[in-house]
Parts: structure tokens; sequence; C-alpha cells
């Protein structure tokens, strides 16, 4: 998986704690985890076009959450980061070389192999889609009680 | 997920078909789906390294099932062909710049990132290891009847 995944779940959990109305910075947001700027950039924009996040324009432009995190899941940043695409994809060899019927074409049944790992890939998205970031959220507040008010200071600073 | 996962299966489940005493080269079992025999032969090779399947050298040389199918997991062939590694892999980006307390240490407690991937990833390698290739041959054999037999047939004429 796309190291950009955890960037932009820790991103979309700084966004929150610095406050919904302020836009942030790529660079400023890069630079809270010494990250690099302009590919952290490039997930935040995915993000834009998946609806999770919103770009502001102008001189105190930036990013900031476009719903609020109980409306946010992990598999819709998965999916913003890593596209829609399965996993495990079935490229149908079946239909290939002697094992298909020599016209190039898959049975017509689904294929077993491609059932069983995707109902295994259905699990994974299924707790994905279950778990929002305020979820996330929560529990990182319960571990770490300083973070919140460490990123709010940091981010008024500068 | 690489390619190789798929052709892996396919190539366990002809193995189990073809019987369990005869080994077969990879060129053949490549020709059979029509596949590129020299990197099935980097996926078998890794599938002998997790024990999977087993390499009989000389003349009548090739592969074979090192053990039954009940015996074998999705969750074996998977992480004989992807490693062990987590998909998702956190970095501890908590440790780098502002955010981390200047050690470049990571808090000890465990990120709620971390935690709630970890946790979703969890789900899909419990249904990876709840499934036998056992079960997905069954279920390939109520699909497609005939499959035994031609996959039989064909190893046996070559």
């Amino acid at each position: 998986m796309n190291e950009g995944v955890e960037w932009a779940l820790h991103s979309c959990l700084n966004l929150a704690w610095i406050g919904g109305e302020r836009a942030v910075t790529a660079a400023r947001l890069a630079a809270y985890h010494d990250l690099p700027a302009a590919y952290l950039n490039k997930q935040l924009q995915a993000l834009v076009r998946a609806g999770v996040l919103v770009s502001v324009s102008g001189p105190k432009g930036g990013f900031r959450l476009a719903r609020s995190l109980e409306r946010i899941t992990l598999m819709d940043v998965v999916t913003a980061i890593e596209g829609p695409d399965e996993a495990f994809r079935c490229t149908e060899i079946r239909a290939h070389g002697p094992s298909g019927g020599g016209d190039g074409k898959a049975p017509a049944v689904e294929c077993a192999i491609a059932g069983a790992m995707g109902r295994a890939e259905l699990a994974w998205r299924r707790e994905l889609a279950a778990r929002t970031l305020d979820d996330v959220r929560l529990q990182a507040e319960r571990q770490a009680p300083g973070a919140p008010d460490r990123v709010r200071r940091w981010f008024a600073g500068t």
C-alpha cells in the first residue's frame, strides 16, 4: 500500500485538531511530520477529488476537511489514495492457452480462485468502511492526550 | 497484489488435478495458461521456499505439491508470493518533525491509525487463513466440472 495512505490519515486528523475553518497548506502539513511537501500535495489533491478535503485558493489558501471526521471512513481515504481496484486482480488466465476453449474467452462461471480472494478482500473493506476517522481520533486522543494541543499550538505559531 | 498470486493458485490446483506424484516443469505449467515461463518459475520457486511445493531435479524434474490441498491455505500462497509484510506499513511519521519529541523516537503508545489499519488487515488475513486450496478446488469443480479432466488430459499428452 502506498505510504500516502498513512500521510493522508495523519493529515486529516491534524486538520480536525487545527479546526475546521482554517485552510492549511500542503507545505505546513508536510513540515509537521517532515514529509516531502510535493508528494504530500499529490495525496491531498487525491483527497480533494474524493470529496474528503476542500482545496481553498488564494493567499490564505490550502486544504481543509470537506466534512466532519464522523463522515469519513478509512475506506474513503484508502480508496482516494489507492484507487478503487481490488488488491487481487483476476486476469482470467483460465481463458488463455490450452486451458481456455481456444476462443480466448473465460468460462461464464466465476473463477473459484477469484471468488475466494474476493471474499477475503471484502472482509478487509468491510472493516475499513465500518471505521470512521472520528473513531480513530478518539482512540488517538485516549492514547496520546497531548496530541491535539501540540498540533493546535504548532500550526497556530506558523 | 502481484499477479503471481493468481498464477500460483491456478498452478497449485492444476498440480492437484494432474496428481500428486508426477513433477511438472514451470514451462508446461506456464504453457497451459499461456504465461511467461521464467516469471512463473520465480513464483513456483517462492512456493518451494514456503514449503508449498517441492522442486524435483533431473530429466523428469519439475514441481509437485509438498502437501495436500487441505493443508495449504490461501494465506500460505499469498505470503509466499507477496512476503510477510503488512499491506499498510506504519512508518511512524509521528516521530518526525515537530510532531515528534525532537528525539526522532515515536511515542511508546501504538499509533491509533496503525491500529485501525492493522485490525482491518487482520480481518483479511483471517479469511485467507480460513480457506484451504481444497475448499477452492471443490468450488472450482462445482462451477467447472470439466476442468480436472481437461487438465489431466492436456498434461498427460505433453
